[in-house]
């Protein structure tokens, strides 16, 4: 039988479960493969633990480039992570002409365009399942099983630790300083957490679900990019209140004169499926212009969903190791060649509904200026909500959701509103998608 | 560009939707595949009609062999249906070397074992994702998505007929007959509904599902199949009541002895995403012993979501089609040389949870008598809900819900219960998976 010798760089959470999931189901994904995936290099730090896991046939040491320098190793298992000895090490195992697959989001958003353009001079195969939704095989349904359709537009829950603290933050009327500290508590969030919840994590996905969508190279300088740790335990009630829930949602979305590339918390009807995602899950809806909506579910994360991407992209790799490339699956969907350098549109460009919250003093008129400015400005209203202030309570909430529009009138409008006298503080404003 | 010239068998529904998606995207499919994907022949009946709709260029004729004598076709695609005219037209394509995309779940699902046994001695490719679960990418997953995993259960709402009827029937208290008729009024059910509202067409898939979650020949003829013809409003009303959902699945479970493969109605637990597919839409949930959960959701018949996934096939097909067989994906995820006969378990071995629902005099002691004879064979209670009755009604309901349990011991008890003189009429089972 065949044998694929991989050398897996990283034994981390991700590298471990590699390792397992190779060693536990060899048969199973033998007699799947028809080949023996075999690992007979790892790198990592702590060489005694690494050698009391791995067993003693296996090499072992920590110096990245001794892969890249293995000549009987066929495929790189990148899951070290980073982006400067990564890139490195990834680049020069694409020189030696060595298969790679990586778990690395951000390596892929941030250096792909260079990656996949020395993979394609030398013929080798750089396959990146695991980089988006963990367990979920996304890139497998954009790439291929939805490659009939002209995609119109997708949005996913990418990340996992945002999704725990916001179903915290809704199910238990959380801040969302307590529910951080929640998801700290359980290891669904970092010590330093800024990446996951300032949304660059997602961002970085969003990057590569936008290329394989619409045949463009990666973009991420070019994407819109707000987090949750601003979101409000009260917005959640009126959301709910409205019939939404909030998501931070990666969405990439078509347009005739470019494309929108955004991570933002966003209101979903709730009889979404998106909408019911809970916890630390991730799910992806993909629209096609054949296929109509899908949606695709699962664990965004975690030692062996995680590796069972990773492994699957190795049985892949194993199969059309001595192919010609002409028989692949293209990096980003489309043909190397044949990626268009459509523009992302700038962030006041961006069409959405929106959600606006006001806190106003309680006086006569105060909602008819601010929907006499929204008509102004040419924004319509979908549905308005004034809270009913307690008594004695100077201030109360309005908080309107509009149709769609285009960004820079909302902005236009909320400068106003926010210089009217009765609106003493800024407005909230948050973003609705339909997803229909 | 390389050209792969097509034979399109039928062009009714789904045959007009792959004509009409494949010169919709020629550019996008070309871009993606680096191959132009090109219709030559069609056969259907009615030359007319299909001359107006293919145009000048394409040969039309009304005999299916016209494709398979036709030396130029690389793939014949058969969307035509039937077991008998399209099993021979398959066989003679495979046997003069042509690939094969079919959409016919009840071909594949009926004479499987000898199309792909054909097929591999010819060494051509047989694509089947249009036949389970329409557009949702489905059979890519499981063949290629979750290739590191050993495939534990899937469960999936793979008939959008009955799903819609389901609905209809919890939403407006619908009787099942009053919900059928509103489906076929709306063109979501047939004159004759007999396949889908006795759960055949979801048998078929079920039978392809579980030959690829699990390496094993395809044994439609061993499958448990029970429809929903008989479901009463009631049921709907007090699994409601218990947080709990009805759904027609199609079920596929591993067994330390065999697998399990059925399709029945099923409760299952509301806050599920899977009980929360509505309508005709479609969605299966597989679980992976290194992945978890994931589910795959979206339009599960239709002209061109059923049409994405043949064209999907035909993108495939056109990227391997001068490539060796071991560089190709398994017909049923395993190399056909691995497949196991592992068997399907008879139905009285089965094993899940209940729901009895029995009407019962208004005695004392009823709910006691049934439950000494659930104790007494070895069947535990997870809940039970006893109505009240109106003044004066001389019978009432008892639901019970048990823990999980070999069927024939169900039988057993269910047997003693409707001989009791307090149970005056049979007891209603419906099954229950919590899809954990």
């Amino acid at each position: 039988m065949k044998e694929i010798k991989v050398g897996l760089l990283g034994l981390g959470t991700v590298g471990s479960g590699v390792f397992e999931v190779l060693k536990n189901n060899a048969d199973e994904i033998s007699r799947r493969s028809g080949c023996r995936i075999r690992v007979t290099r790892v790198v990592s730090r702590g060489l005694d633990a690494v050698r009391k896991m791995v067993g003693p046939d296996i090499a072992i040491s920590e110096d990245p480039f001794d892969i890249v320098n293995d000549p009987a190793i066929d495929v790189l298992v990148e899951v070290m992570g980073g982006t400067t000895v990564a890139r490195d090490v990834v680049l020069a195992a694409i020189a030696r002409g060595k298969q790679v697959v990586t778990a690395n989001k951000a390596l892929l958003a941030v250096h792909g365009n260079e990656i996949f353009a020395k993979a394609r001079e030398q013929g080798v195969m750089v396959a990146f399942e695991a980089a988006v939704a963990g367990g979920i095989p996304i890139v497998k349904a954009l790439r291929e099983g939805l490659a009939a359709n002209r995609i119109d537009m997708l949005a996913g829950i990418i990340n996992g630790t945002t999704n725990f603290i916001l179903s915290e933050m809704r199910d238990k009327g959380l801040s969302f300083d307590a529910a951080l500290a929640d998801a700290q508590r359980l290891g669904y969030a970092e010590a330093d957490p800024t990446f996951d919840i300032e949304g660059v994590d997602a961002a970085h996905k969003a990057t590569l679900l936008a290329s394989m969508a619409f045949g463009v190279p990666v973009q991420f300088d070019r994407a819109y990019i707000e987090g949750i740790s601003r979101l409000a335990a009260e917005d959640f009630t009126y959301a709910g209140r409205l019939g939404y829930r909030i998501k931070l949602l990666g969405i990439a979305r078509r347009r005739a004169d470019g494309i929108e590339l955004r991570v933002h918390p966003t209101l979903i009807p709730e009889r979404r499926l998106l909408a019911n995602v809970e916890g630390a899950m991730n799910a992806v809806w993909v629209k096609g212009d054949a296929v109509g909506e899908t949606l695709y579910y699962g664990p965004g994360a975690g030692k062996l969903p995680t590796a069972s991407a990773v492994v699957a992209d190795l049985v892949d790799v194993a199969r059309m190791t001595d192919v010609a490339d002409e028989h692949r699956v293209p990096y980003l969907a489309f043909r190397q060649d044949q990626l268009q350098p459509v523009p992302v549109l700038p962030a006041d460009q961006m069409e959405t509904a929106y959600y606006l919250r006001a806190q106003v003093r309680d006086e006569p008129g105060v909602l008819a200026d601010i929907t006499r400015i929204l008509a102004d400005e040419g924004v319509s209203i979908d549905a308005v909500i004034q809270r009913q202030p307690a008594e004695g309570e100077p201030t109360t909430d309005i908080i309107l959701m509009t149709h769609r529009t285009v960004e820079q009138r909302i902005d236009a409008a909320i400068g106003r509103i926010e210089a009217l006298p009765s609106v003493p503080s800024s407005v909230v404003r948050l973003r609705v998608e339909q997803l229909n």
